[in-house]
């Protein structure tokens, strides 16, 4: 049946698609998107952020040619909710990827989790179709990996990449290897058709996924289609991997070689798209779902710069993130914008980029950043961090109030599971779960981006902002429905024991028994 | 007396230099030097560093326009030795910029302190004039403020500047203002003839510094004379000061604005070099005296990015320094170097630069990088750091081994002095003096710029690096004729009472009986 309903949808497609290049030797052709999403990175793994090494030659350059954010959020400190988030322009409190089953529990999409993007959400792809485009993504959907969340069901015409992250190897017996998909099948899975050797790091991963987002360029080139692509690859997820022209030419480490090669790939993106003719026909924008997990650091994983902590938390480390923007002739290079920006902002700006409104049925978070990097404005907006469905901070302007505080549990702190290595703020940094509601602790990021001197609560600069942020928290509370929260639920059943296109290829495992239970969220 | 003899040498100087201008014309000029030398700036203070309130537009061009060092070191954590070290290319502990009062203490030149630079010292100015340039200090000499430690007997034509930290303002009983000098004599003193507000943070120093420089360029230019200009300024000591019109400028706070008016300041300098076409005749390197001050963070302390603590420390941040070279048609534009760079480089390049040899009858710590330069050549070299006479650290190629952990004792800490606010690497960031001569905390600088995690001693690549490191450490040993140590008696008697000059202010003040004793060093 799965195959029945691709060929249709497949046919469908074409149909419309001929259609709309047909219309496009008629009337203008709106611009392509490409976004460019990537794993685990954090703020200070580029050059023009400051890492050290300075290996990111070819993200340097795109962002003395576009516009650089120094203040640029995820929606949230960990992927599968960033992603939908992104994919959404919603935070994740309203588009359901949360949990409600403990307080302030980060929670993503591993393979036993029932939950995914519910049908209810509008996904850019999904609007931009509406607009003749051709949509792919590449790389890592983490949408959900049940049959009714596959990409294709959500406004993607192509996939190449997976559904969960590239843990393993897994013994295909009380887990199952996670499958790489091609459009609506999959071709094989990680650690067997598609190998990670963890011992050496090696993997070719991101080539193909460089080759996927060259070629499907090329092709809607020659089709004269606009495309958007969105190449979520994941090299800098733990186990970092990378091909092995670059393995060991990082003075970073792994780690470096990852990102070395993500480097080369996006220099190579954007020289297809200059060689082609069609940069300034071409929105493009580098950002990471969120910050660096310092949790695998050294070996695997990246730097926040000076933030304070790092992926799974709620401080500067866990959700500030690199980002630039990439548009010739219609971004003036050069640029660095201190608006504050969100992933969710990719939403409502790439709409606008395709000349199309975010719904107006429901809340979208996103805003159209084109006024900014188009003409340089600066928009007042707040952003919120949440773990699960607790608001932990917001920052406005120059502020951030912590309204609870939390690294992890003394429990897992002392087995060795460190969000903060090194960095120990009093206070701050706790291992217990701190609330604050009622007198926030606020920094000043612009004095003290590492959010170590909260403000005097006595002072009078403590005082107007707290009643400034607290306005704009009451507002956002008062409006927020929260979506159905689809990380509530886990089942070993529903792992990726025989997804479609297995049996083509003799892949199919058999899953256990069904039993649904509350999933067990640590941090 | 003071004044007759001012007289004399100064004849003495017009009658040399007239002659040099005369042979200017005849003889092609060597190239000017300017040194930018920054007080307790950080290496995450520019925005090419990654600042994230990205506020050097001009610094930042001047890396785009000249060759960036990530991995560039001050020779001391603190300042009156680091910059004893540029002047002399030579080791604190060489030169006697050291005390040996206590084990790894960190020292410097207050008002009590009773020594200086020795005369057996060949300073920078004093070998540059043989080959007829004209030096000018402006700012901050801190090499000794008694008689014969003035900076126009060790070589500078010229000075306007004071002789001290800006710290005050004193009773002028117990202990007196900070002089400021112009050339032989004072001219007034900090917190009176020159006000620093320290409640509001308004200074106009900088503007009088920067004035000094551009009025010395074009004084020269005019005179056709090859030019050394040592502009040793110091808004970013704590008090930090800016003048009015960058004061509450910054998204930083107080210290931002310093740093933007010395931004500004700098754009203004190489602007001038460019309108008078002198710009491709004259080297400029820009640089910090040691890590940010963290201790006085966030109001009145920079920023070292992603690295270990800061001033005072032998920890990355306390002598990792920004770095930039800039000299057009000479440096090729847009380069970032990863030479280990040193401060005290910047004595033999600029000896290079003048076509002259350091010299030959002492070891000079500091490396030729006009190789580097001009094209981009690497050394390898080791980076030695001192407390005092003790040797707690080395440096070589991406590894830095530790052989004394120690920031500051417990009672200070408890105290409240923290030279790591924020940051706790467990057994690292001691605050008991740990001894690791045996078996040193090794990092790899490379994957862990923030030194937070050591290598496994019984790893291959610690074994390595320790037998390299530890010959290195032996040369380095076995050839060290340590200076006599010029930071180890204080005497209230010999503090700033009766600077030459005073008598013509009225402003000479009565020493109290002369005490000598041995200096106190905390930390």
């Amino acid at each position: 049946m799965a195959a029945c309903a691709t060929a249709t949808r497949g046919l469908q497609q074409l149909l419309v698609l001929s259609a709309l290049g047909f219309l496009a030797t008629s009337a203008p052709q709106p611009p392509n998107i490409v976004l460019l999403l990537m794993d685990d990175m954090g703020w200070g793994d580029l050059g023009v952020y400051g890492e050290p090494s300075r290996e990111t030659p070819n993200l340097d350059k795109m962002a003395l040619e576009g516009m650089l954010f120094p203040n640029f959020y995820s929606a949230n400190p960990l992927c599968s909710p960033s992603r939908a988030a992104l994919l959404t322009g919603r935070l994740p409190i309203r588009n359901g990827f949360y949990t409600s089953n403990g307080h302030a529990r980060n929670a993503y999409t591993p393979q036993e989790i029932m939950g995914g993007i519910p049908n209810s959400e509008h996904l850019l792809p999904e609007l931009l179709k509406k607009a003749g485009y051709t949509n792919k993504i590449v790389g890592k959907w983490h949408l959900g990996h049940r049959p009714q969340f596959h990409p294709l069901k959500h406004g993607f015409d192509e996939w190449f990449g997976s559904p969960n992250c590239h843990f393993g190897p897994y013994d295909n017996k009380v887990k199952p290897n996670i499958p790489v998909y091609r459009d609506w099948e999959m071709v094989g899975r990680f650690y067997e058709e598609f190998p990670i050797n963890l011992r050496t790091g090696e993997a070719n991963l991101t080539q193909l996924y460089l080759q996927e987002a060259l070629d499907f360029i090329k092709t809607q080139h020659a089709r004269q289609s606009p495309f958007f692509l969105y190449w979520a690859i994941d090299a800098t997820h733990a186990p970092v991997y990378a091909s092995r022209p670059f393995l060991g030419t990082s003075h970073r480490g792994r780690y470096g070689d990852a990102v070395r090669e993500i480097d080369d790939s996006v220099g190579k993106i954007l020289s297809l798209l200059q060689n082609l003719g069609i940069s300034k026909n071409t929105f493009v924008f580098f950002t990471s779902d969120n910050g660096a997990a310092l949790i695998s650091a050294p070996k695997e994983g990246g730097s926040n710069g000076p933030f304070l902590c790092g992926k799974q938390t709620t401080f500067e480390g866990g959700m500030r993130e690199p980002a630039i923007a990439w548009w010739p002739g219609h971004i003036a290079a050069g640029q660095v914008s201190h608006q504050l920006g969100s992933i969710m902002d990719l939403f409502t700006t790439s709409l606008s980029v395709a000349g199309l409104k975010p719904p107006s049925d429901r809340i979208i978070d996103g805003l159209d950043l084109l006024p900014t990097l188009l003409q340089g404005h600066m928009m007042d907006r707040p952003i919120f961090y949440y773990r699960g469905n607790t608001l932990m901070a917001v920052t406005l302007g120059q502020y951030k109030a912590h309204f609870w505080t939390w690294t992890n549990s003394w429990e897992e702190f002392r087995q060795g599971i460190d969000f903060c290595p090194g960095q120990n703020v009093s206070g701050v940094t706790t291992h217990t779960q701190e609330e604050h509601t009622e007198l926030p602790l606020i920094f000043h990021l612009g004095r003290d981006p590492g959010e170590r001197f909260p403000l005097s609560f006595a002072s009078a600069e403590y005082q107007d902002t707290l009643s400034r942020i607290t306005q704009v928290v009451q507002q956002h509370q008062k409006s927020l429905i929260p979506g159905q929260p689809q990380l509530n639920v886990c089942n070993q059943a529903v792992m990726n024991w025989a997804p479609p296109g297995c049996e083509k290829l003799g892949k199919c495992l058999t899953p256990p028994e069904s039993v649904p239970e509350k999933c067990s969220w640590a941090h």
